[in-house]
């Protein structure tokens, strides 16, 4: 979610601005570097097109090129029927651009190969706003300490307006039962008390009963409301830094573990390709999703000689939806679209060595552009990393006779593609986990800290009506939440043209009859598996807490050597809640893709954002769902997997004062794609190195 | 599952029989030793009380002494009022054995304190057999070479039978419609094509369409049936061991990962007692349920100073259902209950140092019977090692002003304590893992090799029947099947009398009443928590696939300072299927406990097997769901949680010839267990030290 004081590590991020020139991009699919941002600035500037000013830049990103093009770079002319390109592959390096002036939201497509020039402009009529800018909210912030109906409500409750903060809060969108100011962008702030000397933890002591309403626009307060004075949660026990809670660290605590690569890492990383054992994609940067990961292939080393064997064209978060399940008037609008509002690569946390990845880990920056248009650098905001957990890829025991029983077992080793995301209070770390299996797994953790609300209860034993949360410590409830984390996966699974097939396990009824000439048997049931190729994308919609099924994307043009179909299943591990919101609220309808988990589209170039390109106060008109209704055919076509990772949070007592890490997951897993385990010719693991270490050792 | 030759691992196991005397044991719930297995033998041979002979031990486990002494032992007087011992604790050291002489199974109880003598001897006159011995199983293997219609079968196929070997499978339960056979101690033998010259992958190679009917009290073949002829799958390409499959080794390969603890282990290890961070416990051996963990307490740090508060009076695998899905005559029984039937402590296989277990484990032993009484050593079945998974305990980034943004992180180190089980084909990796934040993560993994059935068909084309199970290579079907792993989990939350609550998600409509004096707000839904304490049994049955809910289990004598109730939370990591056989089916009505993953009964010491004490050929008469229709009351009881992790596998070709690893898990996870995150007070990573390892270096 986004919450007050959310743009401040945007801030000090964007001190860091590049000043000289990144180096200039290889592939096709390169983030926008420093130098082109700067290029894309002055393009966009220089332009007749949008007299109007000041214009702020909300979004800037690439304009990749058309898949055809890309998958003929990329794979040689094999790949695709369709590439527009000849073979000389100089295909248009291109920019997206959203940038708001004169109370408009405009659209630019810059070319960026030479002299940069603006190649298109489009003003968007339609309902919803780009993302808000750290601009934006930074000047928000310091509306409110000239604002003399809020200094009166700071006063009223004792405190001084030197002790709180307030930040900006999306508004959500509630259709004819909200107020429309105009067609004005607006949001809601709220405050919180914040003393870093008492505590970091600001979140854990909201100004609660206060709500604005600012045209960020206009910059300008245009609503207040002071409902009720509720008692401010107390500091004492909040504050979670390692220097104003110890030493002595009291905590449990487990002895440091290195891991330890004596030949070195396994993976080469050229550009943004990288390379790792029997897997090669490409590793971008956005900043409204984070990080982008495309071209994903798979060496099939068991078919001999080097064949690239293609599985995900491209893969990111769309978005995170995260509603809150209080109807009060200060928190019902707390419906938040993490990466439409607030932009997940923009909220990039620069990684910490040795602790938000391991010692081996190695790190790359992101570039986006400010709301002036410059570049800004997000410093160690990819991290990669080969992950020994101590897991089997495969083991068994068996045998009979000299030298027996044996055991073959192969250790599993994988490659950790990690980023973390903080909006505001929560910190998402989003990982993509590349297994020599074949498998992706796609894990999102959460951590942070709860949204709270502050309320004058000490004890459960005082609560009679519905709080809407759990009593987490003293004055203060964790409030109940969703957290709904959407991937963008456009599986090519061994090509172009994918069907999706629901493998249902169905039971069945023994009739005693055998087709294949055996007696009767006593055995009454068993199940078999229902094959179905889903036709349209109504027939792609699953909700995988119904009937138990295999969930294939397949190639129907290749098959296995004993003809079946190569294909990627998709395995689903926890985390599957859907959204329980009823289907004509206004949040869910924003976001009715959260009642299934699997959405399956054909491949359209602009359906990336599934709340919409404009999801900042989005009406639904623009997403997932809507596009699905045209019910296109997605059978032996170029589709994408839309799928939602789902967590209901109740709180407790140990998400406070920052909560312990909690998961989901979902993993895409050959499935009938390799000819047999892929592991199978791997070499066993050697002797264990003997391995010593000097403390005080770089970071 | 089990399968032919099953045993062979335990034979070969058994000459390392422990000839010197083992340490005497130091707490009550230690594993039997190999001193006391020989005094029990004596006792039990030199009893009066049965003169039949031979007489086989099929169970020799230790009887463990009455929970409240034990939680006196452990915890003193506060922890039971119920303890029948007094201060000087001088617990009964008691073993339970099952054997079989004249046709009938005998139980003893066995004083083995001092001079160990038989203190109770009964006969067992229901349905169900116990165990399968390995030696029941050799002297069964042998057989078939005698007999000359096996011998015609064999030259049938054009085969020699010096080429065949055939294995002991149960045959299930299938009532009065399977022959009784006069009540004997039957099994099945299926046969295959051993020839570890041409492949190691024994199971790839069935000689379908023959089984066998073995008496194994009387050590005779009494039934016999050869349908049809099949062509035998060829032995290329499927074995898996790394001297026929390399050099070169043409896999994916990842470089080896040494984990290196400069400052050494955090764990420590004091007889079967492991202390670790804020974690105790103990680890014993059972040859039925394998890995038992008893008396799992956490040291509550931020209460101050020694804290022990209880979580986990005893957990282990009660049961490892495993229906396959082929109603043919040949496969139809195919319904094992692995513990029950072949023991998951006798199947555990020694482990693979660096391969099964990380350099950094540390490995211990296991004592069982022998069907001779005599002690068999399971060498290395047991490791325990740090878990540096490169996970992230908890994160947050936030701040405003100088020195800041800043983030604050704590890696997450794991305990986990690893059996590898093989029965047969399958290698079931059973780890439990302990984290510093308090929660028990219980993981499953399955790897070996799948049940195969042989077929004329080499191609999918040619299919036009339901051949139950995938076209895996030529001639060969992968047989769809289950795995339902249940594990008995005695939680004592803080004390041993808990509930059961089923906090369940429920969708509200905002009715625009607001309690608190709000105004109305367009949010028209919302959910909240409806909290349900489980009454009885009936109520304590929950398919987790159905509406959302947390589960937890309290202590309601047990409240936070803000008043609520201390707890676990359950919850499920995937695996979460259920049983789809029909309700009146045999194989079901024996295990009808899967169709829910969970369970809550009263604790009742002899409630420790869900298929019954006497799981082979059992008929569902002393089963969990037998137990269950008395629907006792659970609410502010000692409860127990029985979980079922389940699995419908679908073969896919990756699966052969060895099977990639798949996992299921659960955690039980703290839920206002803690006043607040356990790990504020643990101190933050240090710089990573310099290492370096020199190869060569001992495994």
């Amino acid at each position: 979610m986004g919450h007050p004081v959310v743009a401040v590590g945007i801030v000090f991020v964007s001190a860091f601005i590049a000043m000289a020139a990144s180096s200039q991009y290889s592939h096709p699919l390169d983030p926008l570097t420093a130098t082109e941002i700067t290029a894309i600035r002055a393009a966009v500037l220089a332009s007749p097109l949008v007299p109007a000013r000041p214009l702020f830049f909300h979004y800037v990103g690439l304009d990749e090129p058309d898949k055809p093009d890309v998958l003929f770079y990329a794979y040689g002319a094999a790949a695709t029927a369709a590439a527009t390109t000849s073979s000389q592959m100089t295909l248009p390096r291109r920019a997206f651009v959203i940038a708001r002036a004169g109370g408009q939201s405009h659209e630019f497509t810059v070319d960026i190969a030479d002299n940069a020039s603006v190649l298109s402009h489009a003003i968007h009529r339609g309902p919803g706003f780009p993302m808000f800018t750290a601009e934006d909210q930074i000047a928000a912030m310091a509306l409110p300490y000239k604002y003399p109906p809020f200094v009166e409500s700071v006063w009223r409750r004792g405190l001084d307006v030197g002790e709180v903060g307030c930040g900006v809060l999306s508004r959500g969108w509630f259709g004819r039962e909200q107020p429309a100011y105009g067609g004005a962008r607006v949001a809601k702030m709220e405050c919180l008390v914040v003393d870093y000397n008492a505590t970091a933890n600001i979140y854990a002591r909201p100004l609660e009963g206060v709500v604005m309403v600012v045209d960020l626009d206009q910059m300008a307060i245009i609503g207040y409301r002071d409902r009720a004075v509720f008692t401010v949660p107390k500091a004492e026990g909040t504050d979670y830094r390692a220097d104003k809670v110890g030493p002595p660290f009291t905590g449990p605590a487990a002895p440091p573990g290195v891991v330890v690569q004596p030949d070195g890492r396994g993976f080469h990383v050229d550009g943004h390709l990288v390379k790792w054992a029997n897997w090669e994609f490409h590793v971008g940067f956005d900043m409204r999703a984070g990080t982008v990961i495309s071209l994903a292939s798979l060496n099939d080393t068991d078919a001999g000689g080097l064949q690239w064997r293609r599985v995900l064209y491209r893969g990111f978060v769309s978005e995170i939806f995260v509603p809150y399940m209080d109807p009060e008037e200060e928190w019902y609008f707390h419906t938040f679209v993490d990466a439409g509002e607030y932009g997940l690569g923009a909220s990039a946390s620069q990684l910490q060595r040795g602790a938000d990845c391991p010692a081996n880990a190695v790190y790359t920056d992101g570039y986006y552009a400010g709301s002036d248009g410059k570049p800004v650098k997000a410093e160690d905001v990819i991290c990669l990393f080969e992950r020994y957990a101590g897991d089997v890829a495969w083991r068994h025991t068996d045998g009979i006779g000299p030298g027996r029983p044996f055991s073959e077992v192969r250790s599993d080793v994988t490659l950790v593609v990690r980023m973390v995301v903080t909006v505001g209070n929560y910190d998402y770390t989003l990982d993509w986990e590349f297994k020599t299996v074949g498998s992706i797994k796609i894990v999102v953790s959460l951590s942070g800290i709860l949204e709270m609300k502050a309320i004058n209860y000490t004890h459960v034993d005082q609560i009679r009506e519905d709080t809407h949360g759990t009593l987490i410590t003293e004055n203060t409830i964790g409030v109940y939440h969703d957290h709904f984390v959407t991937y963008h996966l456009d599986l090519d699974i061994d090509g172009t043209k994918n069907s999706f097939i629901k493998n249902t396990i169905v039971p069945k009824r023994n009739t005693g009859v055998r087709a294949t000439g055996g007696a009767p048997t006593p055995r009454r049931s068993y199940w078999t598996v229902l094959y179905e190729v889903a036709e349209t994308e109504a027939e792609g919609q699953v909700n995988i807490n119904g009937a138990p099924a295999d969930l294939l994307f397949v190639n129907p043009n290749k098959k296995t050597k004993v003809g079946n179909e190569v294909g990627y299943r998709l395995i689903p591990a926890g985390a599957t809640a859907t959204s329980l919101l009823a289907d004509d609220d206004y949040p869910e309808r924003r976001a009715s893709y959260t009642k299934k988990q699997v959405w399956v589209t054909p491949y359209n170039k602009s359906e990336k954002w599934v709340s919409g390109l404009y999801a900042e106060q989005s009406t639904g008109d623009d997403n997932l769902a809507a596009w699905s209704k045209r019910n296109r055919r997605i059978k032996d076509e170029d589709i994408v997997l839309w799928y939602t990772v789902g967590l209901h949070h109740v709180p407790y007592q140990e998400d406070f004062p920052v909560m312990p890490t909690i998961s989901g997951a979902l993993e895409l897993r050959p499935s009938n794609f390799f000819e047999r385990n892929p592991l199978i010719r791997t070499k066993p693991p050697g002797n264990s190195p003997n391995c010593s270490c000097s403390v005080g050792g770089s970071g």
